[in-house]
């Protein structure tokens, strides 16, 4: 990119920072626990969400933001979870960004939230250097997808707290590497936690769950 | 997005246009047909280049140019075809534009090829915007991805002269609707045309490799 670009685009971060830090601060004085969830296109993002919002909506107040470039399908999706869903539509904009984020909420009493879950645009690139607040990063990497996916987006997964394997029943009809999949989350991010789910057969949910418990008690 | 970014964008754009243009007279010229190659992340682009590039060498020549942020994975794995590969390392950026490709194609002498298949990078958003003077350009839809992709993605599909369904021996596994797929991609892109093929079976390559030849005839 030309310098002029890239300054303009660090400018632009800057000021993104700062909205950030201040949804952050919002979020700890309400109580919420804020996780943002990025993946590619079709990795499961609205699935892993549909199940996790009617479960947790039995004993916990839950809300979910949801990005899309165009449709608001993921939002009507959500919404039949029967807890309180946004949309944000970002046009041709690749990611959300904590501007978005927060004109999205200007309204809402957050104090009223147990959790909050934020869905990005489907995109390993844009959303990796948009901080949105959260207090949770998860990164999607669908068994569909193949085992490479880290190694070719490390900034997305380095960003992440926590990676979340999808479509595991269908992970022996791709021949799935696991043991390849862990060993490339874990050089491009040491430190990141990873699970596996499927939505479809509800494997591994109870975890993702607890985990999502654990981390809103702080 | 601020409005001094909207308008260096779009003199980003109308530069990579010009830059394209030049591209596509260099290769009329030089009589070799370029294919754009664009999809989300795991869609199978670098497999269907694989066996694209092991059948098309056996009659023609072919070569192919590469796009990845970070490793040079795919071009090691096309080059496995036995035919001149290169790659463009992107960084940070989304999507290849016609100055990268220009450049990696500064010294080819590209009277001596048939075929150039330019595999962008893994994203559904960035890559619609940038003209490779390519020209075909292949939006490529896993059946794993789920058939609302080209509502959600609209500017990419509308952008792509034909969209190849990949990983089409999946499709029972994960209930794909394929006329709903068709009825999505319609709507956005009334002209496109559809193939279905799936690189492990090779079911519906032989029409995708007609589709080329015949693009090539011009």
């Amino acid at each position: 990119m030309p310098p002029r670009i890239v300054e303009i685009r660090q400018n632009v971060l800057k000021q993104n920072d700062l909205l950030a830090r201040e949804l952050r601060r919002r979020y700890e004085d309400a109580g919420v626990f804020v996780v943002n969830l990025v993946s590619g296109p079709g990795s499961g993002k609205t699935a892993l969400l549909e199940a996790t919002l009617t479960t947790l909506a039995r004993d916990h107040a839950v809300a979910a933001l949801t990005g899309d470039l165009a449709t608001d399908n993921d939002a009507r999706r959500l919404a039949r979870a029967g807890v309180p869903v946004r949309q944000i539509s970002t046009g041709t904009v690749c990611h959300l960004d904590a501007k978005m984020v927060g004109d999205a909420l200007a309204d809402w009493d957050l104090r009223a939230l147990d959790f909050l879950f934020v869905e990005n645009v489907g995109n390993l690139v844009c959303p990796a250097s948009y901080d949105l607040g959260e207090q949770l990063r998860v990164v999607l990497l669908a068994v569909t997808e193949g085992e490479d996916k880290p190694l070719k987006y490390p900034t997305i997964f380095h960003s992440a707290d926590l990676a979340v394997i999808t479509k595991s029943d269908l992970a022996d009809a791709v021949d799935f590497d696991r043991a390849a999949a862990h060993a490339n989350m874990r050089s491009v991010a040491p430190e990141i936690e990873v699970l596996e789910t499927s939505a479809r057969t509800r494997d591994g949910l109870d975890r993702w769950l607890d985990r999502l418990t654990q981390g809103a008690r702080g």
